[in-house]
């Protein structure tokens, strides 16, 4: 079966990993990358090995120009109508390292949408003029629908999902991967580990997509600290259940610091409020790190921050060498280039150029 | 005599094949493109056969190397204070796939205009930074005068005009010529055909434009099917009538379908309404193409749209092979990458590294 | 010491030149580009050399072809929270001569920072994915801040003040150097000249910067034609006065005409009233230029604008070989090409180049 003998009705109601193997190549990486539960062990790693790589080979003004040799036949649209500079400037430098030209639609005024066009067809027109389309947006499941309809069109292109509503955000949660992969790897992998989210884990598709791939790693037990409004929903919790993960509840920071390996700090989503200022209401002083907080976690543990901040972490912690939150967005920017290098199919020859050439 | 000897007042009154020839190269290739009257039939089939060597040479990465090569040392301005993504991206893509850098300015909060210059001073502003203008602009006639201007300036570069106000958008008729010189190429080439422009033909540009472009193949019958408060203006039905062209106007669409080999769709321009709501009292339920009316259309017939739609055609009717609109969208992007070409000299040595080097 | 050496406060509270020197790098060039103040003659003279040198070699394809090589494999943000269509482009076209890929964050309101990010985190944003920050902004200071703060991570990357608040526009007065060294390479050099300063003195940027470096030049004298409540302010003339420079104050500028070497038109800067509409009560008619005005001037002199202009110099005006601004502009992006070469050490081997390879 392939994606083409579904309805989107259909499609939209298989089992995730069902729609995985539908989504994947021949050799496994994904066409479209839409949801987290996509990559399994194998291809984290190997996403990590290409990204860490790709660093490598783009030290030297020579590997620079292996790199942007690899892509520079393609070009990509960055559709975000949800706006994010972070997100955008990452993928967009990913694209510019492997010599990808691009184009973007970043603010719906300056689009055509005003016209009274139907996203479907924005997208398809997209898809007429570039051989890959990164998207953003706020709406739930757009990004898997315009996947289905461009793989249903005489014309598919690879999507790549850069988040959409508060359900996924794939490639956030590839570079939380990496950061851990990476942290940890000076003293053995990524097994055995407390990882505790602190936060709005309620609204945080960060924290969702990362808790899923964390599932692939051995004996990973999850702590989740949060005012009992903004705790991580019932719906993680049973696939937590459902695949035998440990994890814990709780609202005490202080208490959870000195057991974690990792500490992944998020901000208070109050963009997705449902009525202005709700947030506001919410007590979430207790849910801060400064420096006072640093001293209760080990030496050898790392805190983590999707960024932007606010006030959730101050910035005396940002010299403080556990914090790795600086370091992780620059990770964005490699894991995206594997991401994209190889959905293009550009993996092996990278491989290649690291171990031949450089 | 030279665009250069004419006051800007004179040149205006000039008439269009005047103004034609003073805006040739000594190759007849236009140094600006202005108006959909300046290209003849000559010209019309010179870049659909360079627009068809650039697309099929792009379809492999060395020849998408050679086009890059070509105009690598260009640079474009894009200056859209008029928004659309479509013809934005279309020209965008043009130029990344011939290798020019581009600069935009597309959103008119983001200029210097609010500093309170003058749309002269901003385009001359432009010519000091790039080597060719593409824009596009609510305002009749502007970029004609921005032609005349830098033409008079010390610095004379190119400008396309990629949409001017409701009279001129003329690389839109150069798609859609395109288009059906493609669509007709398997049976004999653009003749004795019959096109059926339907929907708001008052004010749509790309519908006055093509039906000027149609007037240098002989014998094309063209019908106009409208509403009577949108049918196609008096001065154009001069102009067919002074060249002697075949015409009907109706609206009946259901009685010309099944006269048609090319069907034109066009949807309502209500952003041109002089009172917000006034296109909407207009009844134009009879101006649309579902499934049944496609049913109507001769096996062999093509529908075409200029693009976005809103619901004059339905979604359905997408995957029938005589809708040929996405193709049609797509095209535009390689006869505009034929224009560029042609206006920077590099025509012939496309059609060198076609014959020779493929 | 280096600038880590110092805390901001006491970073900021240090004299221009004690900064300018942590500032430099090994060779003398800035490493942050913040102020007029770090240029001496000496780097005046080699930064017009380059740019002259730069504008030669990119007349041919292949020189080109060579300037873009230089820094393919380096990144820039331009980050222009204030709008500014020519600066922006112009700096855009400066990277692009060089092979830099760019990424912008123009409007505010496509940024992150409506999430509540500070400054300091965005710009850390940026250099995570960058390697050069072009920046400009309406807060006085903030570049000089961000220089610091970035010099103090551990991805210290160069800044490029583009204007900031309404005290420093250094690439302004470099290519306002550059224009008048050009101006009067014919007939000596940059020495023993009359530059008189019109228009809005107390507010213009350009003019502060402008006036600082026209100090490093031999018995340059110095006329600001301003309405008083416009005319320049007290601690630039400290220090002159500081410097010796010779000096002149007054509000008749068909007296000062005679006697100029080098005009310098600036426009009312009204998005700087603290009251709407304030400016608007200044009688600023006689600080016009027209072809009655030109015809005051020296035939040799030379008529300066940063531009944009509104009506303070006719467009009559332009077609006057003395009106310079236009070449001003364009002189510009050179500079500024120089500039980042400069900044990455690339200055020598572009001598090496137009001496060797031309």
């Amino acid at each position: 079966m392939r994606i083409t003998d579904y309805s989107w009705h259909d499609f939209a109601a298989l089992p995730l990993d069902t729609k995985s193997r539908l989504l994947a190549q021949s050799d496994g990486a994904p066409f479209h990358t839409l949801f987290a539960q996509q990559f399994n062990r194998e291809m984290l790693d190997e996403l990590g090995t290409l990204a860490t790589e790709i660093r490598t080979i783009a030290k030297s003004k020579t590997g620079m120009k292996f790199l942007q040799s690899l892509l520079c036949h393609k070009r990509a649209m960055l559709y975000f109508s949800q706006p994010s500079s972070r997100t955008f400037l990452s993928f967009l430098s990913a694209c510019q390292i492997l010599g990808l030209s691009t184009g973007e639609v970043r603010d719906s005024a300056t689009s055509s949408e005003f016209k009274g066009e139907s996203r479907e067809d924005s997208v398809r027109t997209f898809s007429s003029y570039f051989d890959m389309i990164i998207m953003r947006s706020r709406q739930k499941g757009l990004a898997e629908n315009m996947a289905w309809s461009l793989s249903n069109s005489d014309r598919p292109i690879p999507i790549i999902n850069a988040g959409s509503g508060q359900d996924q955000h794939p490639t956030q949660a590839l570079l939380d991967i990496y950061t851990l992969q990476r942290s940890f790897e000076r003293r053995g992998d990524l097994r055995d580990r407390t990882v505790v989210f602190v936060g709005d884990l309620a609204r945080g598709r960060t924290i969702r997509s990362l808790s899923v791939l964390l599932m692939a790693y051995p004996n990973i037990r999850q702590v989740f600290i949060a005012p009992p409004q903004l705790q991580i929903g019932e719906d993680m919790l049973a696939s937590l259940d459902s695949h035998g993960i440990k994890y814990e509840l709780g609202d005490d920071l202080r208490a959870a610091l000195p057991t974690a390996d990792a500490v992944y700090m998020t901000r208070i989503q109050d963009e997705w409020d449902s009525v202005v200022g709700e947030s506001t209401r919410i007590d979430t002083t207790q849910f801060h790190i400064g420096v006072d907080e640093m001293s209760l976690m080990r030496p050898d543990a790392v805190l983590l921050h999707p960024l932007p901040r606010r006030t959730e972490i101050s910035v005396e912690v940002d010299h403080d060498p556990r914090a790795v939150y600086w370091r992780q967005m620059r990770n964005g920017m490699w894991i995206r280039a594997a991401l994209i290098a190889t959905t293009f199919g550009f993996g092996r020859r990278i491989h290649e150029y690291f171990r031949e050439d450089l």
